[in-house]
């Protein structure tokens, strides 16, 4: 399937994203870490809320909101991506960020729900330490944008590693063109598997793509890293609703499998999946809301299915592609992935 | 069902309870809340992790953590509660709490799961102003005790409306006798429920309690009151599995279901069940572990259900029966329920 | 709340219900067993198929469909309730009665998903002989009328016992009369509970209901008999979806928790919710279907919650109401609810 | 990883497998079908229950029975395959099968839950005709056998189409050495996907396997051809209980997906999990149970991951090597998968 302009979760109209980025290393402090801000839509996030829908494939994970996401079939907030002991600042940050534009919400109307997904980035980072403030939450958000986002050892993935190398942030798009177009663009937070899992080498031939791998590759000893996680948002501007976006998260499912994985026991494996073809506005005169969605059976559904999977896949790989080696927590080094796309590649 | 010594969850043996509650009131701020911790034992919970389950009967909640819970079937945290825009700052303290004395979380091991619950008190708190720190959540943990435990308006239950009337905190417990004994004690958080809906009066009546109602009830004008919430934790001793605890969790439900309420579209309804009869180690060096657990089909099973069921509907009538009228945000008062139990009263 | 015309899931208009009854005891059989069918509305059932969703508050049960409702949100055949060995035969019968009217099916088209509930009635009927057959499935389907309802001990109620005294088939409704009118009708086959659990006198007198109650109730002795089970039909003309009919079907769960059961181990508990308010073609040209539903904090959403668990509670009396003692296997006799209603009562 | 003796579902020891097959081409006929059994133990199933789970990837399906064993946790039957329009004579074939030699069920011990899954094989069977019988079930039952089993167009698989070729019944295991040894073995009924999306000579070069393709892939035209479906059963010796088995069966999904198939809108994708490492007696005089079950965070555990994803993989494509070119109905002909493995193969 044919990539979007800029093959990231921003090729779906009004995606935003932003980083903030922490890298301290001293003897008396250790921060290689960061906060990851993605936007559904340009407007006010809690006046026009999206619909979503979660699947966590693997649960050994502490990602805060899905509850509200699963009963109302709406996301009202960012998702925020950081590390795993960073959860409460950053959605203590987010939570601020919201309220600053909000006055009504927690006065004179309903509360608000907060999306915030994690992985463990200990190995680099010195996680107890809690670098992470609310107001990274508030940067990372303020900086957010739409057209080509950074990728690899970036924002929340400063410190992610990923089949044995340097992980973090990568992204990809597909679009289906067509009397019924559509974009699926993900947005993946890597921090998973075994060096020996890993199946790039075969995507990249089999797509096409032409490399120069190091002949020996050194597995890095990873003494004390602890299993790791990975976290999956897939956007779409396809008019799917909140059952229909569970069916493409359980495709992104799909998707990180093709890459090599078998999903460890301490991997917290979770998608988050949402559209913003049409919002459900938080207040209204009106007790009713009326939505034009996709039918199951249309064509279209099978290749948003297809597209999940596809962007899926690469946008673990394209994490690798562009996170650079990094040295963090105990002077310890992650390198990167040994492979280098050459000059006559497609653009990735 | 005979209650148990202190008509509490602190019946269940090991569990503790401490508050910390917050009660300003000044023309720049508002505070009328506070945290409420639960420990279900009085080990190391991170070391000796105890089988438990969530329910979640109407998800218009923030609770955390609960994704790792439904996939290992444990819990390795206090149970914290509070206010909705306090669950970042809580997580963070526990999380703290729990780091302070164990070294290797995060370092040398694996990460930690923090549970966290929470209900709106925005009504009579200026939730929005953030009072709660991280370091509320320390304190109510260091006050946890086992014994009789205060209930009402303290703790995470300071601000809480129930039916229309004053909630909070509530307890109680039933205990089963005989070859095969048990304890199933419950606390709830109780912040949901219109006044006409209550079912108070009738149960009273039918165990046999002899009370003086006001003959008038003024029912307080709810002005921007939002959709209120529960938060239900429900501990025993009886050797259930995390499959049999999400049974348990269930019948929870329908103790809830009991006092009147309708479950209203705003309300977060949040069940989290747990068994302290035994423990999962954190680390071992042998790669198996061996539990005995209840049959499905033993009578303690059944027994159990009757228990939860019981002890959930009594402990969302002692949050009413305990809590005391009380004025918070622009100088709201809310009132408490107008039942004095008599003297010659069955203690409660 | 109020009534509909014939306080039975029939005031959805449209709805229609039909029953098989089979009773035959001699030296060499036993059957004391039955059929029910409940069609979503009068048109065909494929072409034109229902959202719907159900919920399983205690999984011990053999329904079949419902993986498929869960996934696509609709409900494409009538719903069918027979004895716990019959969902076989009734599957087919049922499957044969579409096939017959609609022969694209399995053809040039898509397969059919068949909804079969069960009870199991080995008490009374010989439920190893599996008498009920296709065509009996066929026979209830035919015979569905709108209209008042038969209730007690008829069709798949036939051999059921509740609370220790006979039950069936009960069905209740709830009007939601003014800007936003809908009603909500409930069809329960009850199967459960201990007679000393009951709190249906309690609810007669809350309801303003006279009645005579016989001194002293004879308790059944249940030599092997096996924990029941119910089955519970919610059906309402309110435009509500997938997402929000599974939060209706919670709420029925709490009407039954009313009644006074504690959810038995052994019992299948599972509740099916459908709405008629719109339909989805099975085939269209078109590739979207345009939806106009109600929203979650709509006035009207609170009030189907209520609605919801009030028609339940009473469509569980209603069985024990309407049904009669009946003598079945093993000429054992279970005896009706002790209860008499005196003729100058509300109309039931 | 290794494979098992028989690179089979059998190669977990007790494990049993039974084919019947109805191929029958006539004027006014056409069966081009059949049942699967696959029993978990040797022993009586109902007496001693084996643990289990299931995880629905796409719940476009009507398998049966699954309810219960998310409640329980457990199996009591043989798990049962065929087409969609047979699950009701299957379920009650396999009923009849257990009642034969359990007398107590149903009449003085409770009832029975039955597994069936099933797949649409309606482009090569005349399913409306509904020729398979519950007899059809006891002679499948009957037949089976340990050891070697057949593969391809036979018993359930005999009219299921997989990746645009014949698919059908395909195995696969792999086997676990050293101090913590386990076995894995899958079995899938493959009905599924379109030819282009097909992974196999991937497979088959990064596997070692030599092969000879016919230079021209000669698609089959299929005009009405309905979305497939897959079943997949999940066995294995390692003492691994319900929750743990929900996690093996999220990983053979993965192992689906790395097939190449997007998951299709009318796929009935559903994973059956169980061991047979220790079972649950149906009856006892004792109120627990006492097991022995792998830690989480045990290396096995990843390993049965592993092993998970690789045996469900090539068992999809053992369904495509096995499948031999068959015509039914309408004189339609699905040809194999044009793919020869040479004989100087490592044994499949």
């Amino acid at each position: 399937m044919k990539k979007g302009k800029w093959n990231s979760i921003t090729d779906v109209n009004g995606v935003k994203v932003g980083h903030v980025t922490l890298h301290e290393q001293s003897s008396s402090t250790s921060a290689c870490t960061g906060v990851t801000a993605i936007l559904p839509h340009e407007g006010n996030l809690f006046e026009q809320k999206v619909p979503a829908a979660s699947f966590v494939l693997n649960g050994f994970g502490k990602t805060a909101g899905l509850i509200q996401v699963e009963e109302l079939g709406v996301i009202e907030s960012p998702i925020m991506l950081t590390n795993t002991f960073s959860v409460g600042a950053v959605l203590e940050g987010t939570l601020q960020y919201i309220l600053d534009s909000n006055p009504a919400i927690g006065d004179s109307t309903s509360s608000l729900n907060i999306v915030v997904g994690e992985c463990n980035d200990s190995y680099l980072n010195a996680m107890r330490e809690m670098k992470v403030r609310p107001t990274h939450a508030l940067e990372a958000l303020r900086s957010a944008e739409s057209g080509p986002i950074a990728q690899g050892a970036i924002g929340a993935g400063k410190g992610m590693i990923c089949y044995g190398r340097k992980g973090g942030i990568g992204s990809a798009s597909r679009v289906i063109e067509g009397d019924e177009a559509a974009t699926v663009g993900v947005l993946t937070l890597t921090n998973f598997g075994d060096e020996k899992e890993c199946l790039i080498n075969e995507w990249l031939k089999r797509n096409g793509y032409s490399c120069d791998s190091k002949s020996e590759q050194t597995t890095t000893d990873f003494e004390d890293k602890p299993d790791g996680s990975v976290m999956i948002i897939v956007a779409t501007d396809a008019p799917v609703n909140e059952r229909q976006l569970k069916r493409l998260a359980k495709r992104a499912a799909i998707g990180l499998g093709r890459t090599g994985t078998s999903l460890h026991n301490g991997s917290g494996d979770i998608i988050i999946a949402f559209s913003n073809a049409y919002t459900i506005p938080h207040a209204n005169e009106l007790s009713t809301v009326t939505q034009t969605i996709l039918r199951d059976d249309a064509p279209l559904m099978n290749k948003l299915f297809q597209a999940t999977i596809e962007a899926t896949e690469e946008a673990v790989y394209q994490s690798l592609i562009h996170a650079e080696t990094t040295t963090g927590r105990k002077n310890r080094t992650v390198e990167r992935w040994p492979v280098k796309l050459r000059e006559d590649n497609p653009k990735s």
